[in-house]
């Protein structure tokens, strides 16, 4: 199977275009905006140019379907509220050139996927985890992004499109292709990563309330700061965790709303996102309890109110060993010394998958590990690599 | 001179009818909203039928101006962003009614004004500042609220209505009736407090810069959070603080605006509100210290970058002796045994005419101590009790 490096290149600045920020190459693709349904609309069009069957699914995923048994690639193409041009869009776009080129040699069957809301507008890689059976589509219909809009509302918004969900057992395995996301094979000069494992992940958003009041005639021992819980909190969480954790433990404090938000009112009330991924499942439940307890405590000694919001997350998945094989060997033969074998610290749809299937990742560079961000980028060159190795690996399983 | 309760009542209960929030005795009426405008014409219609004539002033605050040397009485017509339905009200209604019931005794001359902006939705005490010469008319105008407005273009709403500025040596002095805002004459069971002074305040926003990154891939050593600065600047400044403070001391950080507040992002971008108010101005200069250095030092050892806004603020400022002898001497003949001397927690425009006239303040009992609230409540009993006591010593300074 030969893939067409300038077709694969100019289908991912294609897509950049939808919803590009005109800040260097930065996307502002969220799940369901008017840019994610455009794209989604003419990956479904590229799908079937390609001669697959198209199938859109209640929450929005975009499918390109092989005849018969097929292998599935893909990943995600909404994006961060401010998000780079690579994250999801690669692996989605180097999924219909590998398909493009299965289809001209005869094959294999490659099947292709758009999974929806994997940036967690809504929940946590919302799209794949519904359809992975992770999380129940009724109660996904629930959730509520920050501006108070819920799942279902938006997903409402492309079911004029929309058919039934894809039968996973059609698919014989899958592979996710995506930039790093951090530092480590950009500092070492590599090109490919093979994923050994996926870290698990924990994500909930925790309210405190207290009492607003005059920030000039309210001493400060009568005060119940809701600011002034979290503050102690984060303080609190960060000195518990010490004797927890590993290097390789992360924990972020990433969303806070105060309310009302004014310089002159001592806030009444903070929500803020809590959320933490490690490797270890039992270690991501020992923090659980960390912050549960501290929580509590900081709440009922500052005369707080505390309340916990749902806790979303998934387990730690190890990589299928045949599929990460084949790509171990593939990167072997496209990148002799180049690639490394290595964890995602990063939370993808293949976590999801791998309810279903037998799942593998690979990882490209990124530059100085930055994503997440309008900065984000990788040499188009290493791009390119990483669609080789793709490629041969899907090759080698050819039955 | 003789107040009509009812009058007064039924004019404080109409000002609360525009923006009122639906929710108890809610208003919802910031400055420059459609809410404060239309209230402020209604207010000027009233002044007219009282006899006053009408100026609105370049800033949007509405004069109703005796003839020749006047007492000026007042306060703001506009609320907090969450509001009750008695903070700057009263002052202008009891104004309202003084000078109503002064022009029918025949005297003494009684001005009133609603200045504009008290709230701070741009600064701190805006509309007052720029007439009191505290504050640069062209440096107010590139204010923003937090939604990026300028007050240049928040003011210009107003344009049409707009005369000249009143000359403030047409007074003879300033007195503002206003809600305590805090608990000590609700607990008292009292109904009066003389303001003896009030209190210097200190506002600015600090930002501090870090790198936006993947809250999984990004490593906690390698990470520049800037959620985490500010809350090793939090609890640091409460450390700091402690061999400075009085117990009268108040400082709060009630303003968080991260960016880009997502829970799967390291944030990049932290501004936040410090205000911090005394009645000492050396206190005030001796935190102010304390805050830069914090904020400096941390930002120092996180690698992030601090950058401090324009500080507003006003100094302590002590009530007129005379002034204040004439409301004390009221109090005492109208309130006997329910009313004392106090000093002022909060903020008022008093502190800002202090620069052009002999300036007082009055007191009436907050419920439970609670203002910038929905729930902001005073006995209507205790409403009317003040505005005796104000009507009193205006009637006992005629010369």
């Amino acid at each position: 199977m030969d893939v067409n490096a300038e077709r694969f290149l100019k289908d991912l600045h294609d897509l950049r275009s939808f919803g590009a920020s005109g800040v260097v190459k930065g996307v502002v693709r969220p799940a369901y905006s008017d840019a994610d349904i455009a794209a989604r609309q003419w990956l479904a069009g590229r799908m079937e140019e390609a001669g697959l069957t198209v199938r859109i699914d209640p929450v929005g995923s975009v499918w390109g379907l092989a005849e018969g048994p097929s292998i599935l690639l893909g990943s995600h193409s909404d994006s961060q509220p401010e998000g780079g041009w690579l994250d999801g869009a690669l692996g989605v776009i180097a999924a219909l050139e590998i398909a493009r080129a299965a289809q001209e040699a005869g094959g294999p069957a490659v099947s292709v996927v758009s999974f929806q809301d994997e940036e967690g507008r809504f929940g946590v890689t919302t799209g794949s985890a519904v359809w992975g059976g992770n999380l129940e589509l009724a109660k996904a219909d629930g959730l509520m992004d920050r501006d108070g809009i819920t799942f279902g509302a938006a997903r409402a918004k492309m079911a004029d499109l929309a058919g039934e969900f894809v039968d996973p057992t059609r698919f014989t395995g899958f592979i996710e292709m995506h930039i790093e996301q951090g530092p480590w094979l950009d500092q070492a000069g590599q090109a490919v990563g093979v994923v050994t494992d996926i870290v698990g992940i924990r994500d909930m958003k925790i309210t405190f309330r207290g009492e607003q009041n005059h920030a000039g005639t309210t001493p400060m021992h009568l005060r119940r700061d809701a600011f002034q819980g979290l503050n102690a909190f984060a303080t609190r969480i960060n000195e518990d965790f010490r004797n927890v954790v590993t290097p390789q433990t992360v924990w972020t404090i990433g969303h806070v709303s105060l309310h009302p938000n004014a310089s002159s009112i001592v806030p009444g009330r903070v929500t803020f996102s809590m959320q933490w991924r490690d490797g270890d499942a039992d270690r991501l439940a020992r923090m659980e309890a960390i912050i549960r307890t501290a929580a509590q405590e900081i709440a009922d000694s500052r005369g707080l109110e505390v309340e916990f919001g749902p806790m979303l997350g998934l387990e730690p998945v190890a990589m299928d060993n045949v599929l990460r094989a084949a790509l171990a060997k593939s990167a072997a033969t496209v990148a002799p010394g180049k690639w490394r074998e290595m964890p995602s610290g990063a939370l993808h749809d293949a976590t999801n998958v791998a309810r279903h299937l037998p799942v593998a990742m690979l990882f490209v560079p990124s530059i100085n590990g930055i994503s997440h961000d309008f900065a984000e980028d990788t040499d188009e060159a290493d791009l390119v690599t990483g669609l080789k190795v793709l490629a041969g690996a899907v090759a080698s399983l050819r039955p």
